[in-house]
């Protein structure tokens, strides 16, 4: 095993360039320009105006959204003291593997015609989306899994992503714009279970460097704002135009404003001296966000989507101070960055928030606006019940093949083929990158200061 | 007072607790979805496009502000080497709960259709530029007060804010869209008398912590440059759209790019050994957004804007040098993070420009977008001299409101009850926060890098 | 030279001074408001919506060009262990400078109407344009250069960056909408002819400090991740409105993508033990950038860029590994932040596809949207081939252009008027910076304990 860990030389690029070329013959053999991005069929088109091009209506969302992923995911896991390479750097390239995967995966799912796959903003937001769900599921394996596993479990990943999306909103008529369901739920209990397979006894071992530093915990704050900051944009990237983006992004804002005082409140509140732990600020404060998934679009209303932040933020933080303890304990589910208690929770919660709001839709409510939120129901298809219950469905739907999928692919990952670093030295960067010094040496220091009155003395 | 200071146990939480419990009552009763983010209302309007929704003219500008807001803020305040965790944790905590409460006092004076308080994107620029206000004048108490202290001082704050608005906008008709005076002087000046009223005498028993370290001042070059980057965006967030909205962000773009050149300039200039300072380049060089917050949607001009830029730029260095140290000796105002050279002066600046502006306007140079400009001239109402002395009676009433608002706020705060750290442990994150060491010791990287070179050897 | 170096104490103020007061009076004299910033001249238009402004189709692509130029650029140089005050704040220092001087030279060789230049938000997306070409040559002489010597650099390179975009653009009708000649190739190869004739052969004596530490490679993430998540922005900036923009964001997206693996797969490929170096990853991964920004916006398909994006990452990191190390050697060009590797080779590659992509344009493949891309051939001016020639020659005289305006800045450069480090202390923050400690003493950590330890017993 341990051989296989330290042994990237080949591994890691063969399985990059081969993925890489897959993809690229894929997409030439596919995929599309879309009517909005291709040059003669949006001129083609009858009377419109470039305003109307989706580009106007989505792409500052696409952004925020592309942020979340890099650096939002990517910073905050770089809390640990030694693997702020790792965490950065394979986010990076989970990330960039996983949203060309996922263009041809929801492609083949919605967006295929005539034989091929059409792409544009919302197709761009979309593969965001879905490699946001392979980026929870990092959380969990943080520091315990090779490059190589990483992008093989992206590959599976993303593919039951693609599929269980495919059955909540396709087949079953669920609504998830923000994914508590299909994102957050799903890639949380993939992970979860991918670790519990993948568990290590000896990780003791490397307990020393499981664990922040100062500065370390400042840069997973970066993360952790830029996640908090555009969540709103998030929810709201991939909902119908007009007043639905506009009152997602709003209900979002007060969601993760409840559920950051709660957070402060619960830390303190069950430190033994008072004190507020940087894990719960900055994870639990989010949860808001995730609860927010499912019924943002909805018409929570500000003060429905405060309580379900409130108690987002509540469940995460004695999540983390209680239930992870347990689980590690108890079930042998070892999750670095806490995901049951950020993504898991948080996520059935706004899945349950999301079939509640539903039921209670009503045409005095939503208006014409219905046919926005619940077509089906606007359509005679459902009654308010019914999308209720559908949306109950797809959490179970979405838990199943999440739990399912995550211990089948946690198998084909215990192949020492794609190799696993050993338990004494998880958490640590130097095993995949060239590491320089933590800072210059106080000697070099000297002598700069040295050189420097020496240089002052000449003048 | 030392035992108040570090028994946060229960005092926090229950204060958020009380506070939040507090907004979401008062939410539910009071505040509902504008027409623009309500499913019915917006579907039942006569003939109108997705496009002409608000939020496309205003969202990418609302999260331009929540940036500066959460990261500008919070990270330019980092710069203190053992308050990182403090400056950006309590930033973020008071920021959530001042929009939430910025919400509701803006709404009582703005807002109120039928007994509701109607909100959609603009009100919730709104509440970032209220609780920027708070955030400023959280600059001048940093490390000296509770996390307590800081939320009954929010409270207090947005509350005299919206008066101090609604007096200055309503009542005054004066226009301040950037906030130089409702915004940069109402929060400076608040903030420094109560900086005022808790002073400390003997504070240096704290000074060795009062400063940076090496990466300290980068991490507080990020807020900086957000602030910068984004400033543009926050003066033209709420201005009417069309040439206003794009005139603003453009006359903002060029005044901070003149006062990043004095400041550079000035600093250089006032160093015994030309050296430049950090202090003075994180904060003056963004003077220049502040003092273009009132000028900058009329016809201020590029050439205008550069003037009034270089003079930011060159006050608020000067202020930093000379200024503070004698507002702490004689004064007693000690400012931590010198928002009266970032905030006060080049906001009262920004509101003479103002007034010199507003007395400069004929029809001649805004024509028929005199109207969204001044409205109050266009129709008649008022001269354009009229409304230069509006201006100026709005920034003696704002520091009225500001000083005797943070007067007596400052004198609540000193009740025992909300804690404040001892002298000795002021700027100091361990007080709050369970805070980890500064970095691996070396014994454990070398353990590293033993276990490593055994791994290889074993290859 | 020793004397000169350090002796910023009036050199730096006053130049900085009389830059800006030469920039001042110019734009009084010389710039208005475009149409769409002005009050009246908007409101005076016949029909039409705000929506039209074109504020509304660019501004949140300029605020994402704004971050790449601010944070992008200044935190990529942050790499360095001991400047990273001057890598942020001379990026900020030329970059504010840089982006006035352009706006006064691109107005005169475009934009210049009745003697007066014409300005909105197009021209501050191509002011930031063109200051990315000045970074990038800073980037070859990071840490070896006095900030006078940058901001003469910058004066000189915008004058010769605003000839050569006339003579692509206008007078050979090329298209280069995301530069990758006019910025990319431009910079690169001027910057690299003037670190050739400002070569230092005792660079070596400040060899230890020309590394990065621990730390300093998270900073640098920080503005590599911002570069690779809004190059798309980048690229569709100022392209047409609608499919335009849309498509070009949607190829560069893509074409970042692919590089991102090839760069990792090459990096890991070419290290003697398979270790991944955060040179390459910090850098070549965003080569795919800048070598989609010349055929980003044709129909260039997903396909194309991928492939397009896939080359430019090999290449880049071949480059950092063998290339590098031979031009010090042998042609005695010290390129600090490699950025013949990121921005020279990749833009002539860039340049290249761009002609290719051009000679295969047809009216089937392109229909009514011909006239956006290449409207010289929708009007029958040229034919396909004949576009493809000028992108072809455009690339030639950007490359003499750069490289004669590069040997003869790089002349101007060495007049010890405007100084220079000496080689010992090249890449060394305390020569123009008060420069605090890299962090608290232990001591001072001791006390801080001990007096918390003191204060708890007291409780």
């Amino acid at each position: 095993m341990t051989d296989a860990a330290t042994n990237m030389r080949l591994k890691l690029p063969i399985t990059c360039l081969i993925l890489e070329i897959i993809l690229i013959i894929l997409f030439g053999t596919l995929v599309q320009y879309n009517y909005e991005t291709d040059a003669a069929e949006w001129h083609n088109q009858t009377e419109h105006s470039d305003y109307e091009n989706d580009f106007y209506y989505r792409y500052a969302s696409f952004q925020d959204v592309h942020v979340m992923i890099f650096i939002g995911f990517g910073f905050l896991m770089t809390f640990l003291q030694r693997y702020g390479f790792s965490s950065v750097g394979f986010n990076f390239l989970i990330a960039a593997f996983a949203l060309q995967w996922a263009t041809l995966m929801q492609g083949f799912f919605h967006g295929f015609h005539g034989g091929k796959i059409h792409i544009g903003v919302e197709s761009m937001i979309n593969a965001d989306f879905c490699t946001g769900a392979v980026l929870i599921s990092f959380g969990a394996v943080l520091g315990k899994t090779s490059p190589v596993q990483l992008l093989i479990m992206a590959m599976f990943e993303v593919t039951l992503f693609a599929v269980n999306e495919y059955v909540v909103l396709s087949v079953l008529g669920a609504k998830d714009a923000g994914g508590s369901m299909t994102i957050h739920t799903f890639g949380a209990y993939f992970g979860l279970m991918v670790t519990r397979v993948l568990y290590r006894p000896n990780l003791d071992k490397s307990k020393h460097r499981n664990s922040s530093v100062y500065h370390s915990d400042l840069f997973a704050m970066i993360g952790t704002l830029y996640l908090w900051m555009f969540w709103p944009s998030f929810n709201s990237a991939v909902t119908a135009h007009g007043d639905d983006q506009h009152r997602t992004a709003m209900n979002t804002y007060y969601s993760l404003a409840a559920c950051t005082l709660s957070s402060y409140s619960i830390s303190a509140l069950t430190a033994h001296d008072g004190k507020l732990d940087m894990v719960h600020i900055q994870n639990a404060a989010l949860a808001g966000g995730v609860a927010a998934g499912t019924a943002g679009e909805m018409m929570l209303t500000p003060f429905g989507s405060m309580i379900v932040g409130f108690l987002a933020g509540t469940i995460s933080v004695l999540g983390y101070k209680y239930l992870s303890p347990i689980l590690e304990d108890k079930l042998k589910i070892q999750d670095t960055c806490g995901i049951n208690n950020l993504h898991g929770m948080p996520g059935i919660l706004g899945a349950i928030v999301g079939a509640v709001t539903a039921a209670a839709a009503t045409m005095e409510i939503y208006g014409a606006g219905m046919k926005d939120v619940f077509p089906l129901v606007a359509d005679g298809t459902f009654t308010a019940s019914d999308q209720a219950i559908r949306q109950a469905i797809s959490l179970a739907v979405t838990l199943g093949i999440a739990l399912l999928g995550g211990l089948i692919v946690g198998f084909i990952l215990k192949l020492p083929l794609f190799g696993a670093p050993p338990d004494s030295i998880c958490f640590e960067d130097s095993i995949y990158w060239e590491v320089p010094g933590e800072e210059p040496s106080h000697e070099e220091q000297l002598t700069v200061v040295r050189t420097e009155e020496t240089v002052k003395l000449n003048n």
